[in-house]
């Protein structure tokens, strides 16, 4: 007998499934249904209402992506913000910065907080940590009433369906960026541009709107839709490769699994198609 | 009702489904099965033996990325030696570039060609130019017997299991070798090092015995196994980045779909694990 764990991606008629062995974890918050299955060869995976968040195998590309490549390009990173991210694992990245005094997360559903740190500890842990305090609490609200500034806001969020919507709004993008002090940098992760490039270009124009300096950059994640993954960088000064901190990156020292000095700048260089649905050609 | 399309990868129990319409075409060679696929939003699907070749919505990153990067590192290309590549895509691109003068087609399997000239003639077409000869027979035995010259090198095989096998071992690429001029360049495709990651090792260890210089790059193929897949570019002297002819690429005025000049360079920024699989750091 043969058991796989199916995600079915609706926009181009296809489906990515994997042999797994057990379900570890199944529960339904108000929100949405949070999952943890144990695979054959992808370690465990996290899953909510039916769409791959992680698995233990190449969980570190994004986590690494979406943290590190903002935190060596803002001149003096303090404070950071996670919208959504649940998980631990963007919240542990920036944990490895000693220069970053506090993390805010911010999480609808603190079923998935608890689906982690039972079963996936390696990706959560860093949620116990001194330095973060999480609120499980609706993030669009959040960032309406919050009055505390941040240098860095990380949105971390689920697919721009149901719980998720509302992260992907203009009105959320504004008042991420009344939070962010002078030289703030905001980092979304935007979905895949070769199967959802309609999800893309929005993204692109609202946070163009708002935002001085908006850029994409892209990593391979295997286990996600079509597997080319992008993040938005919308900033309010620092230039994502022109104010990289190559000495910061170099004295730091950390190391890293898929972040890297050259793959920073490689990162940002974008298919042509790409381009053309940015409006950047 | 639904009809998928199921291509299953067993190095690491998982598998890529498509909705499909019909099946276009499906015959045995002597030597493998060679089928053609309509699906609901790929095109049509090129398959063999069960595993995807080419789909319409995506080949160009394929077929781009193995020839216009060495296309554009070559000091003066003008004799193209393709191993497989039957399709006819990859002669398609390197047909683009006027000073190309004779472009010889090696593939063991003429049904290949026959399949698209019929079914696929927009990936096909090329193979009927006046500048190209198409041999249909065995590549291993090919540059064994050969004594021409060709100034660029393209092996665009299946995977390294069967039919393909002969394409990946030492001894073919010491022939490849052999028939390339001083400033000759080799690019084999050279599979998935998210998922296949012994291959890519074992690629690059045989490579790097026979040519000065060895260098892998990247490019996101969302219907390959995990979208991460990379190119080996084997030279006996032109540098991949230092050697860029970015004047020629501005002046040929090529309007690419995926690649790029800044592309050209971020292809190569590999991502940390994949450096230490090929033992750079």
């Amino acid at each position: 007998m043969s058991i796989t764990y199916t995600e079915r991606y609706g926009e181009v008629g296809a489906s990515l499934s994997f042999d797994i062995t057990e379900v570890l974890f199944s529960k339904r918050s108000p929100f949405q249904r949070v999952e943890v299955v144990q695979t054959a060869h992808f370690g465990k995976l996290l899953v909510i209402d039916g769409f791959v968040m992680l698995t233990e195998r190449d969980e570190f590309v994004y986590h690494e992506m979406m943290s590190h490549v903002p935190l060596f390009v803002h001149p003096e990173p303090k404070r950071v913000l996670v919208i959504g991210g649940g998980d631990g694992g963007t919240v542990r990245e920036c944990l490895r910065h000693s220069r970053i005094e506090h993390i805010d997360l911010v999480d609808i559903d603190e079923l998935v907080s608890e689906a982690c740190l039972e079963h996936i500890p390696a990706v959560a842990e860093g949620l116990k940590s001194p330095r973060v305090t999480c609120r499980y609490e609706d993030g669009v609200a959040f960032v309406e009433e919050c009055r505390e500034q941040y240098d860095i806001i990380l949105v971390d969020s689920t697919d721009p369906i149901s719980v998720g919507e509302g992260l992907f709004t203009e009105s959320f993008y504004r008042n991420c960026f009344n939070l962010l002090g002078e030289k703030g940098i905001l980092v979304a992760q935007s979905e895949s541009p070769a199967w959802q490039s309609s999800v893309v270009k929005r993204i692109n124009q609202k946070l163009k709107k708002i935002f001085p300096l908006v850029h994409f950059y892209q990593a391979f994640i295997p286990t996600y839709p079509s597997g080319f993954w992008t993040f938005c960088m919308a900033s309010k000064g620092p230039h994502p490769l022109n104010d990289f901190r190559e000495a910061r990156y170099r004295k730091a020292n950390l190391s890293f699994r898929y972040y890297n000095e050259e793959l920073h700048r490689g990162a940002f260089a974008l298919p042509t198609y790409v381009k053309e649905l940015l409006n950047e050609i």
